[in-house]
């Protein structure tokens, strides 16, 4: 299910940064603003020194498209803001213009869920150069953020070995919507559950959780604290185990644990979330065993990520579930994706295009032209290889692909190799095709491309590279624009 | 001016955690729920390796807590939750429990802006223990994040040495609200202004900005993109000249800032976005005085942070203006803080308090007892120390302060030193007795405080320690706790 979203009780229209909207009046003064234009989205770099990303923010993207237009409380804002001659910024008859605006554009975009890996675009706006333009902040926002978290969601997830883990974040998130967007994001990574209820009720997370320490230093002792645990939650039964000694909390647990058995109800587990887990837990599996407690699972948590994970995992811990909060929500090590969205072709004054490229001393960062969409090879259930090709000069069978970037080497598509095309069509002049697919579907998406990757791209540390190329007639064209600026981006000079 | 907070259409009385509504079912079910608790919200530890914290946050938590009922569809929402027993979660009686709880607490708070450091309570809320826990997550969750942000952007502010900082964090930000609330929080560390214009609109915050690379590649040549940015944005005109050739670019903005002089308007300045900005911006400068644009200012952006601008600043670059994005707002090299709240006392059957900590192997993590207030001391103008007492047991003039941790040696107040106390009342019985400041206000607080402060105590590497103990009536009380449960804190041991 996809939440309205945003969830926010007014237009935001105005999510944006300020120069948009004076470069939007530059195109209207300058008779460019309707000028059909192409912007693609793109980062240039996995996040977290990984192999991939997963593509994610696109349901609340297309609702924010969808809601797109600037109310009477947007255009009083604006009519307030002056320039340094103590102007107004914005003429009136922009501000008209803006009021009486509608969404034009054509959308493509990856679907959530779908692996994507650097310089391919995961959405391309066509339209009007003033309607792409004003996307471009919040189209930004939403999908490096949830894109991010999806993909630190999906690291996690292959630590953890298919256990399944629960998404704690929501106390140390970057506010509001840094939690709710978080919740949601890595829910479609691959996490089971969530604390944050109100992502529950928004997208239909399954909502997950124990008790704090609070609980149990709000009784006189830690055992009144669990039975009373016992008896009043006999359906959640998962006991915290660390407010004071950590064995004594385990000995407390089991036999709170043994009052509810006697009750004929079954104590579902204890929490660890401080000190050595893999002692630890392998000292209460023992105890739990040996008390006829094999059914009770053991929850960590505690300042984990996915190398904790993997190191607790490869210690021998005895951990079920594991709970992931700050580090997976703020995507800690790496906390930005650095996606971009740059124009690439503009019409002319006759109606031809012009395509472009925003040079850079690093040739890397040189942006790639045109109108471009990715085609994904398959050979034998794996994805062999990803190609960028312009749709306007179109890409052979089997395709001429060059590497995307200096430092890779050529790579060659399987003759038979079957192929699909990734970018799909989202809005056609404005109109919304399809819905995007709910986030229970998005995240089932995930699951199949993974299990279609190269477990070495998978990797956590120092990732196989997958192979993503410019077919030949785009790298061509890309060539020529560096080299009339006299920059020359070929991997052969 | 405080703009309603939070700007969603809805109730956020679900942004929790589920154990606090499974506890406080369970609090509830075992007669605790109305029983008088003190929680505090403190922190361990400094972010960025710095000195100190600016507190943020309150306006909104203020306006949260005002917000704070269950309506209709967050009941609906629980009654659909199952436990384990594939029963419904919550009871009925509980949930027309919720339904009808009107929030009764007292809460003491620092005011936004106001410089503190780790152990000293920021928020503390008293009454029922069920009203307490309820809004634990959602304190936490807007406390902790605009309080990183705004000691983020006073760090900033520091290296900027009094040069305007602008933030341009929007589309890297984490989430809508990582956006919003980081715009609103970095004014408040002392930004000039924002990008944002949402973030301008909801805070009053001065909104800034240039124009994109898209703005030059919409053109056929660079300087007719900067001579119709000079034409249709006279009093906005600052160019951006690192599209293509960054030296070239400069020469045609100055080539386009003469057209305006000669129109008698005024080029308002080049920014450089990439590239070396120390030499950059020494040979921009030199050629806009050349050419008697003494006038126009060099904006420098690009991946700056505190130590980036340190570093320029060092090596001599011509800077007058900072533009911050990515590394401000996700607080980019310590992406949380690790604010925690706390059960600290409670009344028993009888009414009387039962002071309580939570244990930690590790003895800085075990937390203060009681009914805390922070005296902070004053000699010469300058804050000399702070002292975290219980306000049941007092403090004595001048007081008996003790070392908070371990690792600090005990100090001395002078004995003619003025004191503040910085928890000021902000709720009693439920009712909000005073509006938190306006943002504005705020801000000129942590100006003054910044002021107060021992410049070492600034500095953004290896900061000077600032002083803050015990009183030590709360020290014994801490170490009689903990000794109970068989832990000894006292440094002496």
């Amino acid at each position: 299910m996809n939440a309205p979203f945003p969830p926010y009780g007014q237009s935001l229209s105005l999510l944006t940064d300020l120069y948009e909207l004076t470069m939007a009046s530059g195109y209207w003064k300058s008779d460019l603003a309707e000028r059909e234009a192409v912007f693609h989205l793109y980062f240039r770099k996995n996040p977290f020194q990984g192999g991939y990303v997963v593509a994610g923010g696109l349901g609340p993207a297309v609702e924010f498209v969808r809601g797109f237009r600037f109310d009477e409380t947007d255009l009083e804002y604006l009519r307030t803001l002056i320039g340094t001659d103590q102007k107004p910024l914005f003429e009136q008859p922009f501000l008209e213009y803006l009021e009486e605006m509608e969404f034009r554009c054509d959308i493509d975009a990856m679907p959530e869920g779908q692996i994507v890996f650097p310089q391919e675009p995961l959405v391309r706006v066509r339209g009007p150069l003033i309607e792409c333009q004003l996307l471009e902040s919040a189209l930004l926002n939403v999908v490096n953020f949830q894109s991010l978290i999806a993909t630190k969601a999906l690291r996690v997830k292959t630590a953890a070995e298919g256990d399944p883990v629960l998404e704690f974040g929501l106390r140390r998130a970057q506010g509001v919507d840094g939690a709710l967007a978080a919740s949601r994001a890595a829910y479609l990574g691959g996490c089971t559950g969530t604390s944050n209820v109100l992502a529950g009720k928004l997208f239909g997370i399954p909502v997950k959780g124990t008790h704090a320490h609070s609980w149990v230093m709000s009784f006189d002792t830690e055992q009144e604290a669990f039975d009373t645990w016992a008896d009043t939650m006999p359906n959640n039964s998962i006991f915290l185990v660390d407010t004071y000694d950590t064995l004594e909390g385990i000995d407390r647990a089991i036999a709170a644990g043994r009052r509810l058995t006697e009750r004929g109800a079954k104590m579902r587990g204890i929490r660890l979330d401080s000190g050595d887990l893999v002692d630890l837990s392998r000292e209460a599996r023992r105890r739990l065993d040996r008390s006829g407690l094999e059914d009770a699972r053991i929850v960590g948590s505690g300042d984990l990520d996915e190398h904790a994970i993997a190191d607790l995992k490869r210690r021998g811990a005895k951990i079920d579930v594991w709970g992931v909060g700050t580090r997976l929500v703020t995507g800690h090590d790496d906390p930005a994706l650095g996606g971009v969205y740059k124009l690439t072709a503009i019409r002319d004054e006759s109606g031809a295009w012009s395509d472009r490229v925003k040079l850079s001393d690093d040739l890397n960062k040189i942006s790639n032209p045109g109108v471009q969409q990715v085609r994904r090879y398959t050979a034998g259930g794996r994805f062999v290889g990803d190609v960028i090709y312009d749709e306007r000069s179109g890409i052979d069978q089997p395709p001429r692909a060059v590497q995307a970037s200096e430092q890779e080497t050529p790579f060659e598509i399987p003759p038979d190799a079957e192929w699909q095309d990734l970018l799909q069509p989202i809005f056609r002049g404005g109109v919304c095709l399809c819905e995007p697919a709910p986030l229970s579907v998005a995240r089932e998406t995930v699951r199949h491309q993974r299990e279609a990757l190269d477990p070495e791209i998978l990797r956590l540390t120092n990732p196989a590279r997958y192979p993503v190329g410019l077919e030949r007639r785009l790298w061509e064209s890309k060539q020529e624009l560096a080299a009339r600026h006299g920059v020359s981006s070929a991997a052969s000079d």
